[in-house]
């Protein structure tokens, strides 16, 4: 590719809510299978405000200068000698975490649990907020026609969601109750409706999000803004209101607040499935005699894996999940930091970045 | 059976720390499928003295005089006119626990998890500690022989360590970490090995309970006595001592206490299974955002169900588990409450009474 | 229930080929938890007249004469003493086979496996064309507001296709290729959908029903008419046709033949499941070389579980079922005969039978 | 490695019944995570010889010449740039099939399943029957001391049964029927035992086999020899003689004959698993309708997959898999052709071949 230049502009987070553009090399297909992808577009994540504002996210910490960004669709420029499923103009979603694919959960079907896992924008791997990114052809999905490069930025939280959903085993049938109506637990309850689930109950202190949700679910949910209240009271609130008398099957938490996750686990039926989808404090006051005697299952949900990128392509494109809503603002690159701004400040949905023009 | 009186004595809790004998109606057999078995032993168990001392566990309150008792074996002295698999004479360990048969949890195959468990010795179910005891044939469960009754009364602890173990999931050469060596613990870490367990760790603070692990479990166990330190820190000192580097496949805490909690989530492996098995306080301190981000499954357990009996029965009768040696006194029905104080005095491991003699 | 006479009409097969209506007694509540149902509707089953014409299925010979029928619905007409979910007056869905609830399979979430079970029109017990039936009352599932009895009859035939996608573990995304448009591949296919299929492929030599799944089935169907062809050549053509290169997720045989069955091993991808849910011959010619060594899942399905009326009657209810499409032709009571002469003659899809005015 | 010479003598298949010895070039690291292996020890497989008789199995042709061998165990004498698990002069068994590591089989847990699959003597792949031979650090098992490398050699055929056994879901308290004496079906038996089960049938008509099989199999195992009669009869004789009155709950079948996958189907009982584990003719005649009603589950059975080359390693190297005791005789490079020779002459259990000297 000799006509590209060896640098290009990215968006770097240098130092704690130090944010600047900086030239930096293009990358090099380091395999074969590897291609070269332009980015379009780029939605920001709550973690990508997260190391902006605290330099940190558990114990990944940032030390050196990192270019910011994960949620990215984009256009393959370049393909290495055995690619073989993609060519120069396709446009895809890009995954944006690449698995050692020697380990025992690579192996084994977890590849989102490798140890080695070099995931866009945590440290110290670069992000996708520049012109050109390096990726094996495996973790890019072709967008099928009538499907959009902004919905292609979508498929990243998109794909969490299905990842959350699978974890939690909803079948059809089942009941599900959502706390934490932001873009992850929007999409959940859309996703949730999609595998089946008869009844989705979402549950948020802020009205608005709520009544966007009822419209914007598949087949509607119900809503609960929840009162401050011991967490049995909120739980014994939303059996009632959604006439659940004996729990749910299914309580996925999308809000890391700990009143949720109390009432999570209070809501959820006997042999019900809780999942931990939503990251907040690193410790908190769990009802664990309630999960023990009703023999939950509570599970995390970390990334997602094998199939899950696929699936939410095929969701997107088939109509099942309308993506595109969830977008509020669109920012062209030299606004990125204005982008992250909006978002920090809890404006809209979700807020995309265009990539470098030419 | 007309030779029977209608009166028997039995161990009853009147209030709270006061227990008498007293007579009370022998039962009648409410289902042609219903057996009458006698009393052989009855063991005693940690939720036996709980309600002993404080008259409630949870949501169960004793509200009227219970009689005591649940780890019982027997010998069958009526069969009801459909019994088909007992017979007058036969030796039996007693599954203490009917379920109703038809809701959902119960054609699911989770009986245990019926809401409307008649369960001996849980408010406002009488015991077994008494003179006869009426079950459905199939919650009597065949000594083979060779297999005491004494062996028989143990069968109770034994399913539900069986069931642990399943909520588990421990495969062979599934390393398996053990909080807590009371009969549960230990119970845990001796059918880890039968279910396949390549190492299992036994963690508790009392080291002559350790010492025993060690022998009685069948091939060893690697055994910890915790310091003082952060949960993160005894974590770390039994990867390192037990040769974990990425941690345990598997953690059971059957200890209930919070320190033993939070290290055992730490010292969990990404992607392993946690079983809350014990019971402390109702809410604890909780490492919520290691259980997400390493994606554990963290399952209660609770009680036994479909198997479980059958299993600890084979184990023990086949020589895979000598329950035998977890027997530290005997006691004859009129020493009922001093089996009690000594338990409550956490002597010896497990104390069993002998039932009433004719 | 004074005011009820102690003989009703029924349909009986008294040999093979000879139906007459006969007097038979009244059933009595066997239990209080039993409920007495007047019978509105029954769909006629290739098994019922599989029985009437050769007086036998596999192992099952019929020896006396047996009351045909065993899709019904109806109206409850008296409740036992213990019922507390039915009432007089409800409409319900009739699922048609008690099992013992002692057993292993019983206990183990496998009851339609009980060797025990007594199931209408399987011999000795008789089926529901005739008056009033009695069941327990967890299988008598209330037919929701909107949905109409006619509906409530096709509730078996739908939880036989409930319970044949779930053990094809049908997820969102699978590609399905079903064998056989007859009612339980029609409805195998729809349900499929309703399990998320992104592609459902039904193969079938007539036509007419191909023509009728294309806008029966929810979202539409890929239909083939296979040729006479050898079977690795049909599977070839179903790859290409449906655009399947490595093989279908999953496959369906609802024909029973021999050469579907051969095809579906074929085209189903490594790593994939075939589940036979049509009977036909007792033994056939078998590819097992190939279900070998692509590690496949061949399983069988039989009648219905836990769980899978409730959620035949949900699709219904909900509109994601439209199963009153099926319905060919009704027939009065006294027409019985004539309803089972043109099933066997394979006219329409599905032909009810009123039941017996009062 | 310059000391090496760029030719090694290795044991070709030349053409359908002719080997001969041949110079191959030695091969080179393609990865930094590679290493490269002297083979010490190679085990004689059915499929080599099938191979060298018929130049064919199933789709898989040779159509060059083509190293045969894959079961060895070797030492370490050069490692990749970046290999960090394995050093010069370790001892370790081969896992002889690498796969590609990016489709969709590999990322989900199932890589024995991967369509580009280069596995050791399966055309075009060249085998192990040769002095050096090179792999992916991950696909090397060190052994532990004290495990011999002829027991190295046999962790293949043990990884094999390994798979096999999972695919059973043998759990403690199984009870499992295995047809078929040979290695595949002894190592089956006995880590089924390892698996938990409480009864093992072994079935063949080789008496001197289950002879041996008796006393090796840890615990032991039931034996019967089959006679010529109908499946239906052999599988009640083999209910009666095991004392197993509703069947065995799993069936592995290692003959690949139609009389014992007759036979095998109609053993197991309802619910239960049959595991299809040897090959034979592509097709037989199979019971079906049995399958069916049973609602049984029929797996394949192929090659191996993750953790199950460790497992097997851990079973050796702790005593509960005494491999070495399947050894009937050792032969030395030069006599590689009469090793095959009395393999195909159906002489003793497995043939070892050592390695090329220095």
């Amino acid at each position: 590719m000799g006509e590209q230049p060896s640098q290009q502009k990215a968006f770097v987070l240098k130092s704690i809510k130090n944010v600047v553009f900086e030239d930096k090399p293009v990358p090099e297909l380091k395999s074969p299978r590897d291609v070269l992808v332009q980015v379009a577009w780029t939605g920001i994540c709550g973690s990508d405000v997260h190391y902006w504002q605290n330099g940190s996210i558990g114990d990944f910490v940032v030390k050196e200068p990192m270019v910011l960004g994960h949620e990215s669709s984009g256009i393959i420029v370049q393909v290495g000698s055995e690619v073989t499923t993609l060519a120069k103009g396709d446009r895809v979603a890009m995954e944006p975490g690449v698995p050692c694919r020697y380990c025992t959960p690579c192996k084994s079907g977890k590849y989102n649990l490798c140890a080695e896992m070099a995931f866009a924008a945590t440290p110290p791997f670069d992000g996708t907020l520049t012109k050109l990114y390096s990726l094996p052809e495996d973790f890019c999905f072709k967008l099928p026609e009538g499907m959009s490069l902004e919905a292609g930025a979508l498929v990243e939280p998109a794909s969490v969601a299905v990842h959350i959903v699978k974890q939690a085993q909803v079948v059809p049938g089942s009941n599900v109750v959502v706390f934490g109506a932001g873009p992850i637990g929007l999409l959940c309850s859309a996703i949730a409706k999609n595998f089946g689930a008869s009844k989705v109950i979402l549950v948020d202190i802020q009205e608005p999000r709520l009544k966007f949700a009822q419209s914007w679910v598949p087949g509607g949910c119900h809503i609960i803004v929840p009162e401050r209240v011991p967490a049995r009271e909120t739980a014994a609130k939303i059996r009632e209101h959604a006439d659940l008398p004996i729990g749910a099957d299914i309580v996925i938490d999308a809000s890391g607040a700990e009143p949720c996750i109390q009432a999570g686990i209070h809501v959820c039926r006997v042999g019900g499935t809780y999942v931990q989808a939503g990251m907040g404090r690193d410790e908190i006051t769990f009802p664990i005699a309630a999960a023990c005697v009703k023999e939950l299952n509570v599970k995390g949900s970390f990334r997602y894996g094998s199939g899950d990128y696929k699936l939410a392509v095929d969701f997107i494109s088939q109509g099942k999940l309308d993506v595109e809503k969830l977008i509020s603002s669109k920012f062209s690159f030299d606004e990125a930091e204005k982008a992250f701004e909006e978002t920090k400040a809890g404006k809209g949905i979700k807020m995309l970045i265009e990539g470098v023009k030419d």
